[in-house]
């Protein structure tokens, strides 16, 4: 595969995922052609394929990219010791992180019925294994007794959506902040697992 | 207008409805043709547009129709009268109603981005006053002390992204059955907004 090795693919490389992501997310995946990908990029159709074998493995591509920076950045974040600051240290990252990637967000959720089935497998396992992050917290604070949870799986997914769900409404410069966001969101997920009054 | 004068554009009508619905959620509205549209029905294309004059009101229809008729379905419930037990019932019809439709949620939320501005405020109007039933319930139990809320308009927000999460992994015959699944999410819903312990 030419995908890494030259410096010209160094830098085609990332301009054509970059086309790509604003493509899908503005018109879908299934309505976008290689050669509108190659349009917009400034490339002929065919040097496309110097760096990706098919619109399909583009796709995957980007879910990956999306899920194992997401991953990978959220374990850069230290700790907190306490089950109640961990959760809100989560439901901060998660939020910062959503709300500044609107086209990767709104591709990975959406064009999951476009994937082959083996690529659906890879892609959910990456959730998964985000989603169990959240769930370790969970578990970890009803250990604890600072949590009370009839289902810590459930839990997470739930909250997981409840997070995820700013990216459709959150504009800059709005009612709220993003930091009072955060923290109302912080506030109703905490209490959401916690114990009841 | 012919779409609701003849019996024959009566059977026609919610045939073409249903089978774009199907070909949107499958494929995304920009991927779709007016003329596999037609095929899928198995009438020529060109009688599509007697019934609807283009594919922009085709998709906008179906999230008029979709939004009227939750709305509708969520007001003939009699409601229950402590705050509590109106956020419960609001959960489950919310859950109940969205796992049934699918394709409809799906689009419902995922073509947004491909409604023309003054379809777009209509529909935006129309689920904001969906999301105005639930905030009702909060500012009730609020004012009678039993919620306890900094932001009614967010919260309403907030839980109806967790709730419709719900149409992401559920699936019958699954871990959790449906009654199951709504009694866990009213329980968290319930705790999200109640007091703090």
């Amino acid at each position: 595969m030419a995908r890494k090795t030259g410096s010209h693919s160094d830098i085609t490389g990332p301009k054509i995922r970059a086309a790509a992501e604003r493509l899908f997310a503005r018109h879908g995946y299934a309505a976008v052609s290689m050669r509108q990908i190659a349009a917009e990029v400034g490339v002929q159709a065919g040097a496309l394929y110097l760096y990706t074998p098919d619109k399909q493995s583009l796709l995957a591509g980007l879910m990956r990219d999306h899920l194992e920076a997401l991953i990978a950045s959220w374990k850069t974040q230290t700790p907190a010791s306490h089950p109640h600051d961990r959760l809100r240290q989560f439901v901060r990252f998660h939020i910062g992180y959503h709300i500044d990637r609107p086209d990767a967000v709104f591709i990975a959720y959406m064009e999951l019925r476009n994937l082959e089935p083996d690529r659906f497998a890879e892609i959910e396992a990456l959730r998964r294994s985000y989603e169990a992050e959240l769930e370790a917290i969970l578990r970890d604070g009803q250990a604890a007794g600072v949590f009370e949870l009839a289902d810590p799986r459930l839990a997470s997914m739930a909250l997981i959506a409840m997070l995820t769900g700013v990216t459709n409404w959150y504009r800059e410069g709005g009612r709220l902040s993003r930091a009072e966001v955060e923290e109302l969101y912080a506030d109703m997920a905490l209490k959401s697992v916690g114990r009841v009054a």
